[in-house]
């Protein structure tokens, strides 16, 4: 998907060029749509749109980490952690894919973090892998507010991804309970709101298992 | 154009009941559209999609600022910039609109970071009118970032945008001349792009001044 075509050629200074040429092939996350609506409940959100969301989150939300985070940090892991479905594409967090995504995904990150120079492509391979990773307070809080938005759209839109794609309550349950390692203020409110949409008929729960016999 | 209906009651907590549906709320950016075309010249940009790029320069081009910035201060400030235009719509760099857009931009803030506690709303407003004001050093640095996107959008779709206006080379030299204040190297950058796309007939000289007679 990636393309190696370079708009802008800026002699006096090739850095520069290149980092130009980066924020244009960066771009493409634009037209990658992801499996959630706005909140608006009219059309699927793209990348680039949902990574300004969890921005703010962070900003907005940040008394309720379980710890001191550095902001600037989380802003910098948030804005860039999806850069790589440039060339990878959205996979959805309840799906079988995504258990595969990760090779592909360094693959991508290599190509267009490459794009500039050796510095500036490690600066920005170790974020996404610190927050890939998801070890540090910085990591733990970024997925807190990454995690956060979907479950809040889906909600306000009457379960409309999780009725379509039949995600159930445990599931949602055992794919986000990483949210209190970030935040447990944050997992209180998630809870609530899960229990909501299962009341409410958004959500289902799993058929209960069987009772093995004797 | 402002809704005052919150979509989410958490009884528990009802300051995260505000910032949740603060966040709904702000999320109206995104079928806001500006006057700049996507880099692949696909459609329109929206304004949470803007935000989300300049957001990345800062982080990317910081090494060109004139002067040491507090990166996080310019993320927030780039984040958020544009919010107000859930009122007031986007007006255009180089419209007469443009001039005044000020009282309705500030009855706009006051609405929408109203919907936040005290403390955040003041947190807000003060960081949104530091931007508007552009006296501090990071509003300088947050400038370059909001005023270099769309020139390079411009350039890269053969100046679309400014024909489509009949915007002229010295308008925009005009308008865009506090890029240096911020940053010495990208506005060599910019004259250099300004320059190429005159050259290529993106965009028009005014006509030179009639001599006067004698």
């Amino acid at each position: 998907m990636g393309s190696d075509m370079n708009l802008i050629t800026f002699e006096h200074n090739e850095r520069l060029e290149k980092q130009i040429n980066f924020i244009i092939e960066i771009d493409k996350v634009k037209n990658i749509v992801r499996k959630s609506l706005l909140f608006d409940g009219s059309r699927l959100e793209n990348v680039a749109e949902h990574s300004w969301t969890i921005s703010i989150m962070v900003i907005l939300l940040q008394e309720y980490a379980n710890f001191k985070v550095d902001i600037e940090k989380v802003l910098f892991m948030l804005l860039i952690h999806d850069i790589v479905e440039v060339d990878t594409g959205d996979t959805f967090l309840y799906s079988d894919e995504r258990k595969n995504a990760h090779f592909n995904e360094e693959r991508a990150a290599e190509r267009i973090f490459g794009m500039l120079e050796p510095d500036q492509k490690k600066m920005f391979i170790d974020i996404w892998k610190e927050y890939e990773e998801g070890e540090t307070n910085e990591a733990k809080f970024a997925l807190v507010c990454d995690r956060l938005q979907p479950l809040i759209q889906n909600y306000v839109n009457k379960g409309c991804t999780w009725r379509k794609h039949d995600v159930t309550y445990e599931q949602v349950m055992k794919e986000n309970i990483r949210i209190r390692e970030g935040s447990e203020e944050i997992w209180n409110f998630v809870k609530y709101i899960l229990q909501e949409s299962v009341d409410k008929g958004y959500l289902a729960k799993n058929q209960p298992p069987k009772e093995k016999k004797e």
